[in-house]
């Protein structure tokens, strides 16, 4: 039998292992950020009937610029944060993760390098080695928190030809302050980009980097539909920034890469904002209640602008993570060695939750 | 205002140019080798049901490993070639063009190159080149065929770490023996990729290189949904390999590359084979009546095993073009530099393109 090895794999990838949470099926899933409300009954039908409609042409390719899907999430950005945003600023693709590697095979490539603030998103050195883009990695403070000073010394040192801001953070939930993202604009060589797949989580008073665009075209902000939509099954990502960058972006990008399907289910579930985004207001809720409850229960515990809570610390995090796992509630090892991460999902699951970490605990002691 | 020169764009893209077809609106569309029967009423009704139908869980990301889809179309591919063929030899992704790039993501990178033979498929050497992989062009016989001598010569002369053989070859519609590929296979020093996109348009008697799989771990043949199955816009590509080859392709992909959305249309469209198969027979004996039809008209036309003819040779083949154009038919200028393709449709859209070939080139004489 054949294995990898006798295969000619690129050198630098003989030693990585293959991305992904552990796809178990218990009953409380609170491990990959997902949101638990599935689409109404009217939106599945809407859907269901949209892309019936689309599918009289599926034999045709896509609008391979994917024109009307983008005025859409345009109209939904300017709604959000007032800034004016139309199709030539807003690009769209299958999930950010493919957001994120047409902006490094752009912007980076052999020779060049892109920086990140740890603990964050495993994506984004992931895919710049994958993308033959050397990875530098910078450091937050202790509270996961990134003040301006700090990333502007790492910025300085290492002049990284792209800057990756992820906020609200993944996995820790950190926002940051425009202070520092300017800060960041002020001095890095390249492009930064500011990862908002969590935004529209963030508590009240937190601003958007879409306030940031104007003046700045080095500047790019990434979103996704997988979490404030509930669309993770759908894979839609996209980003806000000058339409140079686009044009940037056509350059590297695979031809008619967003299939009429996912034009079709991204535009169906835009229409439905209203309904989607109410959810999002439970999940704020929710989630503003598990970091309350965590504290009470005396332990430490991230601020969190996302719809996910990071918490500890413990000593033999796994061991917690395997009894959780025994009592039906899968949440996610990530991050910081000493802590864990839980998605937050509907009262009842967050009830769960509570319940398990209750009794889990104990045992430990 | 900023332009794309004013951004730290990638040094070595800076002469590239967007790759596209022009999308015109004209009435007959023969210009990006689309299918034209697009699928049935009770086609369009499964896939809106079965959209409808994993709509409730698009909350949830996708199985990131396609298991079902991926079952399929190995059964697909074994009825079709008589392979024995499972799931764990078959890997799917966005339309051939992220197969492609994957490939070369796993299998090429900065020291490395990939080679082709032109005419062929733009999108290996543009892939390749954005994937930081050196281009090797190599060439086809005068008739753009290529013997098995030839390419091994090349293969011996360059050793690139790829070499892409298309067959039917794109724009030609020429096939390759399966003898070429074996002799390939015995001196390549790398991967060997057979891209098969048009592969059941092929005359009978023509081979597929998925017949070589058995004892090559170093072959890969592609394959799409695009234009057999009359999925261009749904974008599933598909590959065949040992299954070593999908332990390196999952280092590259992207985590849920392929949206849930995605794997229930392909695998409603895949229950639809008989129906959709038919309409490959009619392409078929379109295919070959124009292919007489042209010759009879005393032009010179490529062996074709595909779903489109090249056909030349035309001292300004950009004016007749032109002329099709202003008659209301799109073709293809692409290839080399005398000759234009037609994409074979309807036997209207056929008739349609007869009628302004006969009046463009009586308009150059």
């Amino acid at each position: 039998m054949t294995s990898l090895s006798d295969l000619p794999l690129r050198e630098d990838l003989r030693a990585e292992k293959a991305y992904g949470a552990p796809q178990l099926d218990v009953p409380v899933q609170l491990n990959t950020n997902e949101n638990p409300y599935g689409p109404s009954e009217a939106l599945v039908k809407a859907l269901g009937e949209a892309v019936a409609e689309t599918a009289g042409t599926l034999n045709r390719y896509p609008d391979r610029d994917a024109l009307a899907l983008r005025a859409d999430l345009a109209a939904f950005l300017r709604a959000e944060s007032g800034v004016a945003l139309d199709a030539s600023r807003v690009w769209a693709a299958n999930g950010s993760n493919e957001i994120i590697q047409q902006i490094v095979q752009a912007f980076g490539g052999p020779g060049r390098s892109a920086m990140g603030f740890e603990p964050s998103y495993a994506m984004h050195p992931t895919i710049s080695k994958v993308s033959n883009t050397r990875w530098i990695d910078a450091y937050r403070a202790e509270d996961f928190g990134l003040e301006a000073e700090r990333a502007v010394a790492a910025v300085q040192e290492h002049r990284p030809d792209i800057v990756f801001l992820t906020s609200p953070n993944n996995p820790t939930g950190t926002s940051l302050d425009l202070a520092a993202i300017e800060a960041v604009l002020e001095v890095a060589p390249g492009m930064v980009v500011v990862d908002e797949a969590y935004g529209e989580f963030r508590r009240a008073g937190t601003p958007s980097a879409l306030e940031l665009l104007e003046g700045h075209p080095r500047l790019i902000v990434t979103r996704t539909m997988s979490k404030a939509f509930a669309l993770a099954g759908a894979r839609l990502g996209y980003l806000a920034a000058d339409p140079a960058v686009l044009d940037a972006l056509l350059l590297v990008r695979l031809p008619y890469h967003l299939s009429s399907v996912t034009q079709a289910v991204a535009r169906t579930a835009l229409s439905f904002r209203d309904e989607l985004l109410g959810y999002v207001e439970q999940l704020r809720t929710e989630r503003d209640a598990v970091v309350d409850w965590l504290r009470g229960e005396g332990l430490e515990v991230a601020d969190s602008d996302a719809n996910f809570v990071l918490f500890g610390e413990f000593a033999d995090r796994d061991a917690l993570w395997q009894r959780m796992l025994d009592r039906g509630v899968l949440i996610r090892a990530v991050g910081p060695p000493r802590w864990l991460r839980v998605s937050v999902g509907t009262p009842e699951e967050m009830a769960a939750f509570r319940a398990a970490l209750q009794e889990s605990l104990k045992e430990t002691q």
